[in-house]
């Protein structure tokens, strides 16, 4: 492991690259300072990986590590109908750890901060006894009042879903079979299975926030309550519900399998397509909620923005969830397990 | 281990009891949201504390553990002549961790946080197959532009110090040496003793930033540059001097070490009084340059607050450090050293 103030410099040589107008006082101080949007609420929020718990070394590549610790973040901000804006990393590093190994780690961070306009202003760095350890804390910011929380759902208010899912569970499974790259024990169709194969663990090593369309929801006031999925469409879908004290049913056709899922499901094991996309977590894509007034704007703004979504049931009043694949059954909660 | 939703039912149950009017959205949501000031910068850090690194459970208690790690982030915002105002606690816990360690610890946390009048808004929590790992966040705020950095200090500025320095340094020797209780080996003059051992421990495991006095001069503009004392005042200056593109003479006279530094420095080992006050760290005091038309105004401020400060030596043009002792010497840099 380099020494601290190494890692600090190639942290803030990389940020300095990536450096916005609305920084005053960056990397180096004893804080950094940001030059406030007036009239706003500020968003903060952070996220904690552990290896060991929420990754592991053998199934993720370090640039991977970094860029799905700062997704979860980013996915929470747009999940609130915010525009991210600032990020702090904190990293507790195993002593042992190789300098290329935290330059990967470093660029994954700063590859998905510039996507999606983040600028890296400052955190922390210290070796670990034990564990790689990374907190990603995240600052975005809505207009006032526009937040939108969980508990806002409201009886007959629609479910929708935007993009697709399960894919993110196919891919772990893939990563945890050590399937991840090419096979060659298979012949006919196999360049088919490969590119499904590699499109599952691209979108769980490196999932897409929906940061566009949660901004817009956000500023068009038009979501009761919002969720991103990060633990499963049912658990999250819980959560909502049970944050909003209503409950939910939701129509087994109209959940929006990925279609690598529909092909893999049976590559790696028994689950069906649409248990895995009940059950997948680190999907990062939005699970909201509107006034049955609201469709065709929602409909309209997913066209505009060109993010497909998915009207895929209704808030009932009775705080129960329920699924309705011809006939109405209990969903099960399926959620996403940590590895320990 | 309790279950990571019961840690955070109790985190948000001891937020709600010191819920602030400013906090639109607290612990629950994806992220939370809090109102802004107008028109003034955002001032972010983040400190990471690693069992085994920061600290050791033998020597630290579970409420010390927690208060200081968020000590370190307030006394960062002071030292930027800010306000703190939200914070965001990371907690990795190792499994075997008792409930009544994690509530000790989040009592810790919350204590520091309602005497400088923070909100503890969010954060995150996972166990840890390895040490505890506790990484705080926290937002300020300050007036447009009048964030003091550490590299705006001018040949034939002033130094100044708050408080008396090198308490800490004592309080981790007793603490290292299993002395921090009381010992029945010594009659005469003990209860002495006594006392400026509970003073030194205290000052080590109870830090108290200096908020009041940081902000004052922020909104005051007085000082040219300023830090926190986090790693030893020689560290510290150099530090500051570093940044600043300047160097500074210091008089060994004008040090405030501290009465109980005097009394135990034989007491606890080999280092002497003044030594111990240039090297300890996590003193927490402001470090600060002023041009010497401010100094009757600093004085006065020092007054009004009740924060003794001292004036310890001026900047020069030259990058180097020295002590005057009666003759200029080189002034030795002896920082914090990390456990590990």
């Amino acid at each position: 492991m380099p020494r601290e103030s190494e890692i600090i410099s190639r942290i803030k040589a990389r940020a300095d690259a990536s450096r916005k107008n609305d920084l005053l006082i960056g990397i180096g101080d004893d804080a950094a300072v940001v030059r406030n949007s007036a009239a706003s609420n500020l968003i903060m929020c952070s996220d904690l990986v552990v290896e060991g718990v929420h990754f592991r070394r053998d199934w993720s590549d370090p640039f991977s590590i970094g860029y799905k610790a700062l997704a979860a973040t980013i996915s929470d901000v747009a999940a609130m109908g915010g525009v991210p804006r600032f990020a702090l990393v904190s990293l507790a590093l195993p002593r042992e750890t190789a300098a290329d190994f935290i330059d990967d780690l470093i660029e994954g961070l700063f590859s998905i901060a510039d996507a999606y306009d983040v600028a890296i202003v400052g955190g922390d760095t210290s070796s670990s006894p034990g564990p790689l350890f990374i907190d990603t804390v995240l600052a975005g910011e809505c207009e006032d009042g526009r937040a939108v929380t969980r508990g806002g759902a409201k009886e007959d208010d629609l479910i929708f879903v935007t993009g697709s899912l399960g894919a993110s569970e196919v891919g772990l499974k893939l990563l945890e079979q050590q399937r991840a790259s090419y096979r060659d024990d298979r012949s006919d169709g196999e360049k088919r299975f490969e590119e499904e194969r590699a499109e599952a663990v691209s979108h769980h090593t490196r999932p897409e926030p929906r940061v566009a369309f949660g901004a817009a929801i956000g500023r068009a006031g038009f979501a009761s309550a919002m969720i991103d999925i990060s633990d499963g469409l049912s658990t999250d879908l819980k959560n909502l519900t049970t944050a909003s004290n209503c409950g939910a049913v939701i129509n087994s056709g109209s959940i929006p399998v990925a279609g690598c899922v529909k092909l893999l499901a049976r590559d790696i094991g028994a689950l069906d397509p649409l248990s895995i996309a009940l059950k997948s977590g680190e999907e990062y894509e939005l699970l909201f909620t509107t006034p049955q007034k609201n469709r065709s704007e929602i409909k309209a703004l997913s066209a505009q923005l060109g993010v497909p979504i998915s009207e895929i049931g209704k808030i009932i009043k009775e705080q129960r969830l329920l699924i309705d694949n011809g006939k109405l059954a209990e969903l099960a909660i399926a959620g996403w397990e940590h590895l320990i």
